[in-house]
């Protein structure tokens, strides 16, 4: 796969990763940024990780033959809106929002005729930094990224963006848009939100210096994911209300029996729970370790 | 500070690494080894991290200048009660458990005229590993120290616990045992239990697999503390279950507050409580790398 002309739309630290990893796969001629800080385009540019800067959404896709839309997910429908009318014929689109759903509503609500082209796409290669100086060309390595394309998706487009996704150095699986934002409201959004309300429940505290100075490693390594971007995370939560919800209830009612069994002091009942989760977690990474 | 002979109950992560440390320094001649299984004291003699193994409680006391209790923290009691007996009448013991009013509660029970020779202590260098094999010299280098001494504990027992761990390394801060319980309720048994928790929730589901499959680093760091010791656990959460089902009640209300957000679709607020965790938390991070 060669790409004469890819065009960023965000040039962030998943914008900036594609960028890089495209160009270090020789599998793109030339990279053109869009965006909405002018400062973060320059610094993209002087990183090397765009080839130019697009003053507009026309001069964006001017020759493009593909487009990824690498902006918080809130910001899907006004930006393919821009972009729609100025696409050439043959160029395909796709994403790196985290919801998709509310993506793939989007592109049809704004795509029109362009829809078939839209392939929607969600890498799972997030990290708490953000920005195109956290940009690197290694950060898809062996990731998975999730496409969720659509009946009337054209193969053609899903080859390609799926091509260029497994150049970056990804593992491409397709789900459902349903399907994949019930699987992340499980395994991502839902851990996100108790990350950030466990810190902020401490942080309003009276006492709240004093409760941290006692953190150690492992709330750390709990919390990492709270030092994600707030803007990102507000989208996130929003797109995917119904099914966070639906997680946050069975959660709720999860550590409700776990109340239930401390109230009974019912340590077997405990050390059966913790047991489940340790075999678990331990059979997981082995088998993260095996792939 | 030069301890002639040092014996160690329980020589697992906490107990091998508090020998191997007080080796590293120089401060102690000779370590004795007491403890549940020969097998792990065999593999703790092979590995030097003890001199010699002692067949019983009175053997391991025999002219002992300091005590570690390291076991888990439900075992102190019947722990104590045949270590009592034994004790020579200068020697000082500390402990390694995560809750202190339990242990402390114990000491009391079963010391006797010996209570003024405990110093309660809980060093923050947790790790999801268990076992000698994970213990190591450099566990409590620049770590914390908790001891919570009582009023009757004798200031000269205080001084020489509190020199030997910080020979091993660490910051020795004092607590109430009661203070020190609701501080480690909010900053390590409650996110314990939600990581312990959103785990078996997951793998309780009949897509387990599937969900697990898509797990990325996020939740690999998220419920890194899940794959800790059951067994030490329980003992936790049984030991301070009032202060930890607190925590657990607060946080059910925190997050009862940000579904209602979610519910009422408000961004607005949504993006300000993940602010405030975000700025706390790179805040607390910075102090961290301060000190």
């Amino acid at each position: 796969m060669k790409l004469g002309r890819l065009t960023v739309v965000g040039v962030g630290l998943i914008g900036g990763s594609f960028a890089l990893a495209l160009k270090r796969a020789g599998a793109v001629e030339r990279v053109v940024g869009l965006g909405r800080s002018r400062a973060n385009l320059d610094r993209a540019l002087a990183l090397g990780v765009i080839d130019e800067i697009a003053p507009d959404a026309a001069s964006a896709c001017l020759g493009a033959d593909l487009v990824l839309l690498a902006v918080p997910v809130a910001q899907t429908a006004p930006m393919l809106r821009q972009l729609a009318p100025h696409l050439p014929s043959d160029c395909v689109v796709t994403d790196g929002g985290s919801t998709k759903q509310d993506v793939v509503a989007a592109a049809q609500a704004e795509l029109g005729a362009r829809l078939p082209y839209f392939v929607p796409a969600h890498p799972i290669a997030g990290a708490e930094q953000s920005g195109v100086e956290a940009a690197s060309a290694g950060l898809y390595d062996g990731r998975l990224v999730v496409t969720t394309p659509l009946p009337q998706t054209a193969a053609s487009a899903v080859r390609m963006a799926e091509a260029a996704w497994t150049a970056c150095g990804a593992r491409v699986v397709q789900l459902t848009p349903q399907r994949h934002d019930e699987v992340f409201a499980a395994v991502s959004h839902l851990p996100h939100a108790l990350a950030f309300t466990l810190v902020e429940m401490i942080a309003a505290r009276p006492e709240a210096q004093q409760l941290f100075s006692f953190a150690g490693a492992g709330f750390r390594d709990f919390t990492r994911i709270a030092s994600s971007s707030p803007e990102m995370w507000r989208d996130i939560c929003i797109a995917n209300r119904p099914a966070l919800l639906r997680e946050i209830e069975a959660f709720r009612a999860a550590l409700e029996a776990l109340a239930q069994h401390l109230r009974a002091g019912d340590a077997q009942a405990l050390a059966r729970l913790f047991e489940r989760a340790r075999d678990a977690r331990d059979s997981w990474l082995q088998s993260m370790g095996a792939r």
